[in-house]
């Protein structure tokens, strides 16, 4: 029998299907913060293995099969833009934001089992429902309307359970404004009541490749007092496949790790098998971009997003942004743009992420799409209904 | 600015390098269950996208670019081959093992809050991680010599603990000896104990793409009472990432649904953003290898372990294996053979997984390895010590 047969020509109709449609539907794609613009050709040949980066990337591994010293270089430099403290750090490569966001409030539960954990109603869903798996008491707080977190009310919400540790889901970057949650004002107001013990975990998906590149970042980084912070790889960098990276304090991590002979590593991730790709994926993309690259690539994006805000004015429409953010905030859009667009609308918005793979072209023909489904619903409501 | 530069040469070498060390590690990576025999290269061309399968597979999604058509295809013959009753079950495409469980852990948690888990001594230490990640009340039960649950602490445990709900982890492939947990004993414990509040987890990693394909396998399914199963993707099929599906009975999954208007779905899957190239491998491996490869596969990889075991005695090693199992069990052996051969040793034993990739050269080459270190451990135990 042939190892390797093919396809019948009916699954590879479908095959052909799949990625006809997904090339059309890629210039459309402006809801959601997926960079779409980059060439792993280089990395092909390596979906010939099953790697596999399973455990510590710094404890050694039994499996030979892995690309552990790529991935501790690709964390030196997030760890780096994220002024961890030398040599006091520790992180891994993770396959998607919410397992980091998961690791840090794990870290955070078992440094204090009894904690509460707040943060925004602007927070990502995911977040209550990694809350409710690992059984961590919270409580979610207001926000401002710019979507960042509403400081006045943490600051009473603190004071009333002053007995428990408080463990802070700071948004580096809301899903759907783009908002910073303050470290330097998080942590001014524990420092007012008098909280010592307390653990802030940054959820810096997409803001978190961006403040490292700007000349005026909100206070977000270990430097700002952060204990652990996740961070996407496959949204401002782009990537095949969800990626992101975790990093903690290394004091903290020591505290919840554990020997574990048949990895031959001290296994502190959460996932038990990791992709060997994600690391090398940033790691390519790193290493040919540098960090003058990705400087360009966010500044790039910021005066899309400036454009973008000023055609969407002229046509009428409220646009806006948040300081340093690409995400560009308006009234949820008629029904009829959100599909084309792929806009995720919540309540009353919805956005746009103006990342590498938008041009200026896309955005002019989003900007006509709106202006005529804006028409098309005024007409619609100032007609008679037919029913009496 | 070319968006998209090269690599250096200095880079450039290094990627090379992997790569050619990856090959020349392929041949000898017989101590892990990870086929390493597949061909994609039909799929590269998807690397050009960021897709994302986040969300529930059957809800719809709002991100258009998302294979979850093709993963559905792939939850329908996972679920056939896993006896589930007719559209009375759920799964998605996992990450990984870890994420299988993890899933399957906190449904039974979920539905009973207070219960217990209960496992054998030769759970994967991954397991242990999880239940205190997801705070669930556990108690280690002791395995047989085999690697078997023992099923008479099971029982003595159970009766001691009637007043809560137990949560049964159950091995199908225990890591280390390939041993499964049958599902019909630990049911009939349970109906001896009236106990009629119970959830049981099947671990079938490994055995969950094998037991399907012979013709007497043990009880491991949803027909034999299991109410969730996570089976791993790159372990029999390969993949060149890690992937696998968990399942789950309907009815469970819908007590823990929530709808989020954000991904347009009931978003009930642990992950947020999904890889949608797992999916994509799953599917091109089954459509291509069909039902009679993969039986093909697994008979063959049963004759090897046959090989393997004979060759084995040949050589005063006794190799054994599990019923239904491609895991071959002997004595840990000397530290030699254990690096170049990928051996991970656990207490007083070692093992090989005869899957797709080895063949009975490569085997008859481990043999002749592993007659050679004996001999030269052989020497040195005999050789006197240097200090008195």
């Amino acid at each position: 029998m042939n190892p390797f047969p093919r396809l019948s020509a009916e699954d590879q109709a479908r095959l052909d299907d799949l990625y006809a449609r997904m090339s059309a539907k890629k210039r459309y794609f402006v809801g959601y913060p997926c960079n779409q613009d980059f060439d792993y050709t280089e990395l092909t040949r390596f979906l010939e293995f099953t790697l596999n980066n399973v455990g510590d990337p710094f404890g050694g591994s039994n499996i030979p099969l892995n690309t552990h010293d790529f991935e501790r270089d690709v964390l030196a430099e997030f760890a780096r833009w994220a002024e961890a403290p030398a040599n006091e750090w520790w992180g891994y490569v993770t396959h998607g934001g919410t397992e980091g966001n998961m690791y840090g409030l794990y870290v955070g539960r078992e440094l204090f089992p009894d904690g509460i954990c707040y943060f925004s109603e602007d927070t990502h869903y995911s977040v209550a429902k990694v809350l409710r798996l690992q059984h961590t008491r919270n409580i979610m707080l207001k926000s401002q309307p710019n979507g960042e977190m509403d400081y006045a009310d943490l600051r009473e919400t603190l004071r009333i359970h002053r007995d428990v540790p408080p463990i802070i889901f700071a948004n580096i970057g809301t899903t759907m404004k783009g908002a910073c949650d303050n470290l330097a004002t998080i942590r001014g107001i524990m420092d007012e009541l008098a909280i010592s013990n307390a653990y802030i975990h940054a959820d810096a998906a997409l803001s978190g490749m961006i403040l490292p590149f700007v000349s005026e970042p909100q206070p977000w980084n270990f430097a700002a007092g952060a204990d652990s912070i996740s961070i996407s790889g496959h949204k401002l960098l782009g990537s095949p496949m969800p990626c992101g990276v975790a990093l903690a304090r290394k004091a903290h991590v020591d505290r919840i790790a554990r020997s574990i002979e048949y990895v031959g590593a001290l296994d502190t991730t959460i996932a038990g098998s990791r992709s060997a790709l994600g690391p090398l994926v940033l790691w390519y993309r790193l290493r040919t971009l540098g960090t003058e690259g990705i400087q360009m690539i966010v500044q790039r994006c910021m005066a899309l997003a400036d454009y973008s805000i000023a055609k969407l004015k002229e046509i009428g429409v409220e646009a806006w942004r948040n300081q340093n953010s690409i995400t560009v905030v308006f009234p949820r859009p008629p029904a009829e743009l959100m599909e084309k667009w792929s806009i995720a609308p919540k309540k009353g918005i919805g956005h746009i992420i103006t990342l590498p793979h938008v041009r200026e072209d896309v955005i002019d023909e989003f900007v006509a799409d709106y202006a005529s489904a804006l028409k098309n619903e005024a007409v619609i409501s100032a007609q008679p209904t037919a029913t009496p």
